[in-house]
This record gives C-alpha cells, sequence and structure tokens, in this order.
C-alpha cells in the first residue's frame, strides 16, 4: 500500500482549525498581548501569528510550542476542543 | 523586528516528542494495532508512522490528527505530558 498522500497535502479538520484559534486567541488575551506582542515573543512574525490565530495554517509541532510556551500554557491546551484550559 | 528564523527549522522539544511518543504508543497498543496496520488505517507509510512514534517528527497538526483519529482519540490527548487521556 505505497502511493500515499504527502502530509503537506493534508489539511487539519475546520473543527480543529477553530479550536486551535479560540484558544489561542483566549490565551493571548488572558496574557493582555497584541497579536504583534506575542510575535515578539515567541520569534514568529506578525502576519504569521495572525493566520494561526484565525486558523489558515497547518502548524508544525514546533510552531505550537513554541507558541504555548510564550502564551505560558500547554501545546496540547492549544488543540483542546471546547476551550480547555486556554480559556481566558 | 524581522528576519525571523522559519518554523520549519525548529525542532519540538525533548519532552514534547517523547510526550507524543509514549501517547502514540499507547493509544496504539490500546487498540492493539501494529505499526503497520495504523499507518494502514492514516494512510501515511509504515516507516513514516514508526518515526513519528519514535519522537522524531516534527509532524504538522494534520498529521498528528489523522493518527489520532485513526486512533479514536483527541489531538490534544497525544500531546499531554505524563500520559494523559491516551494512556492504555
Amino acid at each position: 500500500m505505497f502511493g500515499k498522500h504527502p502530509s503537506a497535502l493534508r489539511k487539519p479538520s475546520k473543527e480543529l482549525l477553530a479550536a486551535l484559534s479560540k484558544n489561542l486567541r483566549a490565551a493571548r488575551e488572558a496574557q493582555r498581548l497584541s497579536q504583534e506582542a506575542l510575535a515578539e515573543r515567541s520569534d514568529l512574525h506578525r502576519t504569521y501569528v495572525g493566520s494561526v490565530e484565525r486558523g489558515e495554517r497547518n502548524v508544525s509541532l514546533s510552531t505550537l510550542e513554541t507558541l504555548a510556551v510564550a502564551l505560558g500554557v500547554e501545546p496540547a491546551d492549544l488543540l483542546q476542543k471546547g476551550g480547555g484550559h486556554a480559556r481566558a
């Protein structure tokens, strides 16, 4: 069973992207950080952070962790559906 | 503040990779699936699934979700440190 689709061509579900979006914004706002301040703190570009927060990115584990560390939450928290621990 | 490092060059922490490794194996074994069976079920290559389970991959959110769906767990569960919900 070869001929698999490269994972880079897949997209996360809308549900998971919506959870990440909501949790990321909640954690950022709980820290009273602007997207720009979070970008500086995580050494990512401001527009990239914005696109992740809008649920437009198939982020890597390392990016998810970088954002979590910058926000003082766990990577798993950012993926919790229903808001989880990252809720403000 | 431009000149950021592309996120593709970052690696997840050893701690996070170890958690993913442990949770993935526990969830797979709880389902009594071989790595090969999980690979078939998730439409990923067998050797790729093995490398993710060894904590060698900076997986994307979509790959994390694909594996979680195939195992009947939540993506967040696979990142829980200390074993979390994915523990067998």
